[in-house]
């Protein structure tokens, strides 16, 4: 009888450890959501990805900058991970931030400030269902984040009045366009590998007449390229250092702005470097409020 | 009557967009998992993230490499977002991978390949609840790896046979010691700023001893350190800059190897960096599968 009580024990435990190895959960990295919102300017649905940092239950009522990125269904992961990493109490870099993450519908209509059809070989792309059509919506998208998105997030996120905005490629065009045109919508601005070869590269032309020689900018700029492009005369790169010439040349004061030049990398993986660069550029002076 | 009718069918639209503006979902950026595994040879339950890629429902029986990670709880999400980028189809410079990351219990134990209290300093700490005690139990750790967790991982999950161990501070310790003592567990050894200084730099006249002058290692080594230390005369890279050199006074055929010093990171931010141009060094000359 005793026996049989001990071996019963043994098998009981045996069957806990059993099932207990075999535990297996979701795991949850992160505290985000995924919205839909109709805009009327756009007259369409959007879908907005949003990721918010832990709130600190000692200081609820924290509020935290925001970054708007462009190409949410791409860079979004990479962002939230980036922030929430650069973020952490024992790393404590840049402050706890809200990303918004916004994706696409019309790429290439959303993000060009000019409509046209030629392409990056500075030839007319005449193919009737050409990927560059439309174009030039950029000003309404602008428009559609200013008026309605914006307002949502502030009306249901504990946030900051400092935004930052963030773009790859044709997102990075569209940033840079949104400094030269709508300065006052954001504080800090990033274009990674911006695709400044749109349209004759109208955005230099653009950068040339609005950036007004001497004068007081009050953002911060981040702008990279890598190696990318079809021949040796990367386009890319050659419009980058037209633009770092540029803002050189215009002597504009508090602009603190950073270009960085990644040869070993390409046109999708700079992001990773690119952004992480931008967000320590961003908060280089950064400390933690007391 | 029919204006009532259109009234209400306005009314019906205003409400279905009012509702569709409010629509958020939980946002899942990624298909991981928490097991829970009971351990008989570290007698104890261990916790562990697995991060395995999104099936290709044309190829489902396509098997993968899989990343072991040390200090899961830290940089698990990191790794989970790196291999998931780069390994997209369109940036596609690594293949997709399994992450595994191993959480910590009594971490100084674990990850430590002597029993020591000589702190950082060189000093013994001799503070009765001292953060370094236990300490020493790496093999017992390496072979609750190499005998439980391994086959686990191998049975839940398409493996191939390909692993890379990855580890920072003490837990590059740990990689570069299973490196020297059990070559066989690995193809790819990460260690960012690894705490060579522990024990009076035992793992410095471990790898002296251990690595035999112009033998073949057939492994991949990545290591780097940053700003990191207390004085002018950074123990970190005093240490990594003393076992580059016996590496390279080695002779040592087939270790494809790249040191990396970060001197405008620290001890926290160089994981960033450091597992980024460790991905892309194991991997540079992967080249998809046809």
């Amino acid at each position: 009888m005793k026996l049989h009580y001990k071996l019963s024990v043994v098998f009981l435990l045996l069957l806990v450890f059993h099932l207990k190895a075999q535990q297996i959960e979701p795991y949850k990295p992160v505290s985000s959501v995924a919205v839909t919102l109709y805009s009327k300017v756009l007259k369409e649905y959007r879908n907005i990805y949003i990721h918010y940092p832990k709130l600190d239950s000692a200081n609820p009522d924290k509020r935290f900058p925001v970054l708007y990125l462009l190409d949410g269904e791409s860079h979004f992961d990479m962002l939230s991970q980036y922030t929430d990493y650069l973020s952490r109490w024992d790393v404590n870099v840049i402050p706890k931030m809200i990303v918004v993450g916004i994706t696409n519908t019309k790429r290439t209509r959303d993000l060009t400030p000019t409509e046209s059809i030629i392409n990056y070989f500075g030839q007319p792309d005449t193919v009737k269902n050409s990927w560059m059509k439309p174009s030039g919506g950029n000003k309404l998208f602008l428009q559609f984040i200013h008026e309605e998105l914006m307002p949502f997030i502030d009306a249901n996120y504990k946030t900051q009045s400092f935004k930052i905005f963030g773009g790859h490629s044709f997102g990075g065009l569209a940033t840079i366009n949104c400094m030269l045109t709508h300065p006052e919508m954001f504080d800090a601005y990033i274009a990674i590998s911006p695709s400044l070869w749109w349209d004759h590269e109208y955005i230099l032309k653009l950068a040339d007449k609005k950036l007004k020689k001497g004068t007081a900018v009050n953002k911060i700029l981040f702008y990279s390229d890598a190696s990318e492009g079809v021949s040796d005369k990367s386009t890319y790169h050659t419009n980058l250092l037209k633009f770092d010439s540029l803002l050189t040349a215009k002597s504009l004061t508090n602009l603190p702005h950073l270009y960085k030049y990644y040869p070993t990398e390409s046109h999708m993986t700079s992001p990773m470097s690119g952004y992480y660069d931008a967000l320590r550029f961003i908060y280089k002076d950064w400390k933690e409020p007391e």
